[in-house]
């Protein structure tokens, strides 16, 4: 357990995130927390899986890039899907080191909350229009605030996950002849069409479908 | 049109991603001439969104953390998502700008397949166990080939999209206590619950509810 600590984020963080705000630098710190769990390194390419219970339609998403940054389960490599419960938690799960969820304690969130930058960011004011030293105090509290204080950390046993399997294999859609990997040709009146061009509507659940 | 670029990605995207490929630095290319099709510059906050035609179980993904590079539209801001038709394509939105997509051209494709980095992966082998030599040399074809021949660049002048609306407004759950914002509260025999507590399964479809 880290009291008062004082975490420093790599600047490419700050980068890649765009802006300066709380709650990159709560993600960041909660997957540091999870990596540290598993006996886990950040990953580089596909060793560990990171879901966020974020949604849409509400604040403090920020927290996904600063998960995401922290640990290497970044989206376009398929290792950080969203699960829209609306809670500041996070799991990261690496075969064979098993599961653990961080939740962002409701305590602090309260603490959190009173910081000025949330009554701007509440009025509609951009993170990047929001003067500086309001924002850089709301980060302080989240740089400097023990982990203890932050983060419930829940081990998770009977947690199950496996990727969707995966191939090379593609076609070209008969209709714009764009290529279209295999599993999401569909075929209409006897071709082979991509989605777009089939007019089918499709879910975005398969994106989940190696999880139970 | 760029020929012969030789485009130079900043050092943090490689940082950020985990591993060189030749993928993350497409999707790269394809923000830059996203962005400057619509003729904006990097988002430091929520001023476009990114849809990214990839889908799950199949390669090439890598694109998607290219793509949020170059234009600031990440996943964590709720300013990338996925469509699931499994095609190298990415679209642009930026209010009161329009819409670009930008496909990787099928004959293109069929180019950097050849590579001998993509016999590696289809024997299972991870990026970051791959000969340095072998992805340099992919990387190199991406990072020296002209735009023309590498992305088809179409405007949606008819493209729509709008984000959910956003609210703080957040309670706790009756039966573990977390918070969870109001969208995603359950009522389960009278009780304020979250998804998880309230035992109900969820569709992810909610987060394109902004599209049509």
């Amino acid at each position: 357990m880290i009291e008062g600590s004082k975490v420093k984020l790599p600047d490419w963080t700050w980068e890649f995130h765009g802006h300066r705000c709380p709650f990159m630098p709560t993600g960041y710190r909660m997957g540091l927390v999870a990596l540290r769990e598993l006996g886990i390194d950040r990953i580089k390419d596909h060793g560990a899986f990171a879901l966020s219970e974020m949604g849409v339609g509400h604040p403090q998403q920020c927290m996904i890039d600063g998960f995401m940054s922290a640990t290497g389960c970044t989206y376009g490599k398929l290792m950080m899907e969203r699960l829209n419960y609306g809670k500041v938690a996070s799991t990261l799960f690496a075969p064979g080191k098993g599961a653990v969820r961080v939740y962002l304690r409701s305590d602090f969130q309260d603490v959190l909350s009173k910081e000025e930058f949330f009554s701007y960011r509440k009025k509609g004011i951009e993170p990047s229009d929001i003067p500086s030293e309001v924002t850089e105090r709301a980060i302080k509290v989240v740089l400097e605030s023990s982990e203890e204080r932050m983060f419930k950390v829940e081990p998770l046993p009977d947690f199950e996950f496996s990727r969707p399997k995966g191939s090379f294999a593609k076609v070209k859609c008969t209709k714009c002849g764009e290529y279209v990997f295999e599993r999401y040709v569909r075929i209409k009146d006897g071709m082979a069409l991509c989605i777009p061009c089939s007019g089918f509507t499709e879910s975005r659940l398969d994106a989940l479908k190696g999880m139970q």
